[in-house]
This record gives C-alpha cells, sequence and structure tokens, in this order.
C-alpha cells in the first residue's frame, strides 16, 4: 500500500479474503477504528453508521460464536442481517451452484459474510459479487476476521505486537484459527514464534515459508512443558481425535497439549497471557478461567468491537 | 421486599428464574406495565424504549411460541435479538459446556433470555452473566414468564386474581407451565385449587408444600367431573403419551383429561374461563373455541405485552 | 374491479394468496411501486415506511431465495420480522394444528407470509387471520409474488407485457411457478403461450382453461426446438428426476428441455429472454449466463423491490 493512499480509502468496498491482503498499516487502522468502538460500546452510545443496510450473513457451515459476533455487529451498528446457517444451509446447497446463491445473495445484500468448508469457497464468491464479501472462516487456513480480532487483543494486553514472544499450540495443520494467527503474525515483528503440536499436526509448509520469508524467527517443537517458560502469548487451539488414524495415537499425545493452572503456576511467566478462538472442549482446563493467565473471554468479546469496526470502514463509515 | 424500595427499582437488571422471586407487589407493578403496553400495541403507538439494545435468546430446546413471543417483544420496543435454537443448538452444546456458551452471549448481548431441558440451567446461567438472564423455561419446574401472562390474563378478565376457584388439569408433574401457574398462586389469594390429574401425574411434594406454606385450600382429584362446576379458571395443559409405561393405561385415562364443549355446557359455571400454555393438541376440542370458554388464545397475545413489559422494567425504560 | 375504486384502496390489508385474485390493473399499480422502489434502493434513499411493524415469515417448508427476498424487502422498509423456517417448521407442526400455528402469528405480527407445501393452506390461513396473509407458494399452483416479480421483469425488459410470444418450459404439472406464471398471463394479452414439456408434466386441466377463458392463443407441445424461434420470453423451470415413475423414461428426456448457449445461438431470436424462477441445477446451462438471452439475475433481484411494493401497498405505505 503507499504510502499517500489513505487507510479509510483503502478498506472502502474491500473484499476480505486473507489476513495476507491487508497490510500493517492497515490493520493498525482497524484496531483504531476498533478501540473507537469499544469505548462507544461501553459507553452505550453506539451511533448508526450502518443504518439502512443489510448484510448477508452465510454460513455453509455451521459457526454459532462467529455468526452471532457478526451479527451482533451489525446490528449495533443499525444494519439488519438476512442469511441461512447450518442445517438449512445443506438445503441451500442442494444442486444449486455456489455462484448462484452468491449472485442471489448479492441481489438483496450490500456485503456478504461467507462461511464454507472449502478452502477458496469466499475468493471465488468474492470473484462473483459485487458487493464485498468477507470471509468468516473457510478451508483449512483462512479466518481473516478472527486474526484481527487476536491481534487486536494482543494489543490491548500488551501495548503492542512487535518485540513478543509466541506460542501457538495444537492442530497447526487443519486449524484455520491457528492458521490465520500464525500468517498474521509475518505483517508484525514478534521476537519469536514456537510451533508446538504433534508431528501429524504441523503447520503446513506453505504456512512455514510465509514466517522465513517475513524473516521471522521461529521454531517448531512437540513439547508445551519446554517453551512455555519463554512465552509472553500462548495461542491454545483444539486438537481432535478425528485428525488421528489411531485412536492409541491421540490418547498418547493428548494429555500433553493440555493447559492446566498448574502447569502454568509451575512453568510460565507471571505475564503470560493463554488465547484460545473457542470454543474449547478440554485443552484449557476451567481452573485457568480465574487466573490472570487466562484472556480468551475478553479476546472473545473483542470479536464484536473488531467486527464493528471492520463493517464500519468497508462501508465508508468511519474514519 | 420492603415498602420503601419502589418496585422499578427492585426490577432494574433483575433475573428473572422462578416465579417465587418475584412478590405479589413486583408482579402487580408489572401487569401494570404490561396493560400500558398492550394499550400502545392497540393504538399502534409502541415507543423504542429499548433502542440501541441486543437481546440473546438461547434456546437449546425448541420453542418457537415462547421464541417468537419474546423476539416480538424485543422488536416492537425497538430492541435487537440474536441467537440460536434447537437443531442449531445441538451443535453449540457438542463439546462446549454451557458456561462458555453464556459468557460468549454475555459478552455480546445486553441480556440473555435462556430455554434449557435441564433443571437449575437458567440458576446457572445467571450466576455465570453479568447481564440480565430470563428463564425462558428450564426442567419440569420452572416457566416465570408463562406464569406472569397466565396470571395476567386471569386478571384481565376477572378484574383480580384473589378470591378465585382455580382447576389445574394435566401433567402437574412433569409440566413446567403447570407447576409455574401454580407455583404463581401461591402469592395471590385464591380461594381454592383443585389439582386434577392422573395418579402418576400428580403434582410434585415441593409444589404441594408450596400451597401448603401459602395456606391455600387445594384438593388433589383425578375427576374433572366432580369438580368443574365449582371453578372459575381452568387451567389445561397436555398429557403425553409418553410419560405412562403402559400405553394402555393411557388410553383409559386420556378422554377422562378432555375439556368439550359439550362437558363445559353440561357442568361450568357460565363465567368460567379456560386456559391452555399452547400448544395444544386434542386436550380441548376445538368446538370449544368459539365459546365464551374458551380464554387460551387472549393468553397466548397476552404473551407479547407481559413480555414487553417484562423487558422494559428489567432494563429500567418503563416507570 | 370497479373504475372509481382507487387501485391504492383495494389493496390495502389485502390478502395475496393466488394471483387470479388481482386485476390487471392493480398489478400495473403494483409495478409503478416496484418501480419507484427499484429507483429508491439504487439511490440508496428507501424511507421507513414500514417502522414499528413485525411480519411473520411462516416457512412451512424451505424456500432460502423466496424467504430472504421477504425478509431483505421488510427490513429495507424498516419493518421487522419474525419466523422460523424448514426443520424447525416440523417441530412447529408436531401435533399442532396450523389454525392455532396462525392464530399465534396473528396475534403477535402484523403480516403473515406463510409458505406450505399442501395446496389451500394460504387461503385457509387467510380466513384464520385477522392480519393479511401472503402466500410465498402453496401446493402445486400458486405462487403469486413469483408470478407479480415474473411479469414486472418482462415489462421492464419489453416496456409491455401484452404483444409478446410466450414458452414456458418444464414441470408444467407440479411445478407453482410455472402454473402461477401461466395463470398470471390471463390477465394481460400475449401474442400466444406455448407451453412446452414432457406428456406427463403437462400443464393441469384447470390451468388450461383459464387461457380458453381468457382467449388466449396457446400451444402444447413437446419439442422445444420446434417453438423456440418464435419466442420473446422462454420461461425455464426444473424437471425433478422423482416425477418419473420410471428413471430411464427421465434420462430419455431431460436433454432435450436443457437450454443451451448453443441451442440459443442456432434458433432463437435475438431479443429473446431467458427466465427462471431459480435455483436451476443443470435445466440452463452455465455458458447462458453471459448471454443477452439470461434475464433469471435480473429477475431474482427484481424479487426485492416487487415484494417492497407489496407489503408498501398492503399496509397503505405507499400510493
Amino acid at each position: 500500500m503507499s504510502e499517500t493512499k489513505p487507510d479509510s480509502i483503502s478498506w472502502l468496498s474491500r473484499d476480505v479474503v486473507s489476513i495476507l491482503d491487508f497490510s500493517r498499516s492497515e490493520l493498525e487502522y482497524l484496531f483504531d477504528a476498533a478501540t473507537w468502538m469499544k469505548r462507544r460500546l461501553r459507553e452505550g452510545s453506539v451511533p448508526r453508521l450502518l443504518g439502512g443496510k443489510v448484510i448477508a450473513l452465510a454460513f455453509f457451515e455451521p459457526s454459532t460464536r462467529t455468526r452471532l459476533s457478526f451479527e451482533t455487529a451489525a446490528k449495533r451498528l443499525g444494519a439488519e442481517t438476512i442469511g441461512f446457517t447450518g442445517e438449512e444451509a445443506i438445503s441451500v446447497a442442494k444442486g444449486e451452484n455456489l455462484a448462484d446463491t452468491i449472485r442471489m445473495l448479492d441481489g438483496y445484500a450490500d456485503a456478504i459474510v461467507i462461511r464454507h468448508r472449502y478452502e477458496g469457497a469466499a475468493l471465488y464468491a468474492a470473484e462473483v459479487a459485487e458487493h464485498p464479501v468477507i470471509n468468516a472462516g473457510d478451508g483449512k487456513q483462512h479466518h481473516p476476521t478472527q486474526a484481527m480480532l487476536d491481534l487486536f487483543t494482543v494489543k490491548e494486553l500488551f501495548g503492542a505486537i512487535d518485540g513478543l514472544v509466541y506460542g501457538v499450540l495444537g492442530d497447526l495443520r487443519y486449524g484455520r484459527a491457528a492458521s490465520s494467527f500464525i500468517l498474521a503474525l509475518t505483517l508484525f515483528k514478534p521476537r519469536r514464534v514456537y510451533l508446538v503440536s504433534p508431528p501429524l499436526l504441523r503447520a503446513r509448509d506453505e504456512v512455514l515459508e510465509k514466517l522465513r520469508e517475513a524473516g521471522i524467527s521461529y521454531e517448531e517443537t512437540e513439547s508445551l512443558e519446554e517453551v512455555l517458560g519463554e512465552l509472553d502469548v500462548l495461542y491454545v487451539t483444539r486438537i481432535q481425535r478425528e485428525r488421528f488414524p489411531d485412536p492409541s495415537e491421540y490418547e498418547k499425545v493428548k494429555g500433553s497439549y493440555r493447559v492446566t493452572r498448574r502447569l502454568l503456576e509451575e512453568r510460565a511467566k507471571p505475564e503470560l497471557k493463554v488465547m484460545h478462538p473457542l470454543p474449547r472442549v478440554d485443552e484449557i482446563s476451567f481452573d485457568v478461567d480465574d487466573t490472570r493467565y487466562a484472556a480468551y473471554f475478553l479476546q472473545a468479546r473483542n470479536g464484536v468491537p473488531v467486527r464493528m469496526a471492520l463493517l464500519a470502514l468497508i462501508f465508508g463509515a468511519w474514519r
């Protein structure tokens, strides 16, 4: 992005497909807007910046958390939403090709938020639609708005994203939140990134290559215990049993990727923050919830102001 | 509730878990607000008292009637709603514990309406959430907003709740609307309460004890015919076949708990009003619908103004 | 409709059950309103003509396209919507009779949009409800709002509905969009109507009789190729495999009812417009999409302004 083009213009009518489509400067502009939104939410004084707009939520794959967060963001700003989700989406998909469904939504709404299990679905939708398309998660790698709220939360907690030591734990191969977070870090200057996973679920080569291209010091490891003491941020994601061809393999590893209060108290720096895109099952034990380490509920709540900021920027309603 | 604490303050930011959490005076204040809402609805002049608010509808168990009634109440007052229902809720619940789901909604919305099959789910949600939680039915006993609209309807029809003879008919053991209605009566002074059910579906001891504690004259009976002539209000609920271990037992009793026009014309006082939380299957025959006895459609419509009043009081938007 | 009764009055609080309930003059008034709505949509200056209204969307049968189009129309005009759809509707229907469900919605909302698989469901709902009922498709014949947007699209494309040669292709027996379109044509003066279908799926006698009563020249044929060259408008609908008792029968015919770019370039007049109620599966090949023949995406987008116009007229909010 050229220096002469202000960020408010570069955000206008923008598709949001991958976190890598954005510059550091654009993301910082988004975070400013999100901070503003968060203050307005707290004061109960959110202006209806998107009054009269209709936003389509096309959740071909169910995701209550992301969907409700977008819906709340839109409605807090005075926009209306339409859409479908989960089971219903199956009947949408029955027979009809994705392009026709997207064209329908494009004809009704002013922007489309899409969630889809297939890699590339959001990019394809963005090509078909005239209105902006926002990827709310597709395939195994991209969930850009999750990465935005994750980085915003780090910035809020530490004052900066640069210079910190990050651990990303769990399913780095199939988990789109983890991949997007790692990719997002390449736009900043982390001191070091530890990629902690069982061998079967290591990060994909294309993700590692982005780290190398960005000149970021990273290390892959199977052991959380060994690196935990160095971390400022531990980003935890779920490991799904179904990923293991042999269930006994899963049983062997699962304990070593579980974050407990005891483990944190024994090994972590006092200022460590534990993050998680949620929902969690048992990868973070509940006794962590009321420790100073737990940042995942704050992170979840940040989904609304960050998505409000995103929508407002795309519609040119905030500057 | 002390006399010096005005009801408008005691309603503010209140959780609504059980009808027994409320005093007679608080309920009467609610009914005043509901009467006001009803007049405004009729005149088409409802003010947007809840503009800018977002209310989460968390229906872990499906309930179209209660859900749409809350949704209408919120929207009539200018609030927005988000949420999930039925099938979708199953995937919400998959793996994630209730506390995390409630925390998510608590982070997005200004109040949470919850429906859940488990006893105590609403109370638990109220403990987890910072925002007010409203029980839209949980477990087998509590459905406080149903009881509120039931009592409001009685008051509208008879001018008072005290001094009347009530019959509560059907599944008094597992039906939460019936239990809540009986519990609600303990806050007033009914002349007498008949509990009419097959032996298997008698009211629970803890409900009977509340009647005794309140000093209310009540009688359990299996026979509607015997007591019908004395009643001012007959509150009918469904008897589900599945409650009977032996289907032939069900077949034997079901006829005697069916309310027909002929039965009413033969036995009931002219001023008797028949109520039902709906939906009904065949426990009230359709030929009752256009008689003066039928109060259940009025009762159903009252769900909206009563829930509008409830929401407005909780948000401190009406006094 | 008498000449002295202005159309704005005849639309007020009107039920919309069949396209045949409307006069040519009433439809033309609707098209004027739809043209106005379309301009306002384009300018982004839609007034909140239905602010404070609540519209119930009762989709007993799933239909994402029609449902979202109504929902968008309502919300663009400032109305709120409540409702249910598909899977959820099954549990609504469980046990409860349609009249009780309609009475519930009638008690909550200011108008009811209904979709139902059974013939006559909308008419029945209109009899039960005090508020206006709009048929969003029931049974095999009636989908009046689809016919309205279809005719509006023809008028927009050709400047008139009269004097054109129409072909209606596909399942004319069970497809409610096709039947409604044919019935709608009887209110105007088409030059000729070709009914193109396999023998098993010919239009019903009652539909043909309406064409005869209106004095419209029509012809039934099995061959699209033979008549294609004469057509101004080709209205395509889907042929479902399930309609054929013998699958090999289906395989034999399906190719001859498929509209391809090649077929159009070889046989069609340059000004031919191809329409389709959507969703399509493969009855129009994708290579037609970017030809001048394709009118189905325009047609789909017209669903919103036409339904906005309809709602505004029924509520007396536009004249």
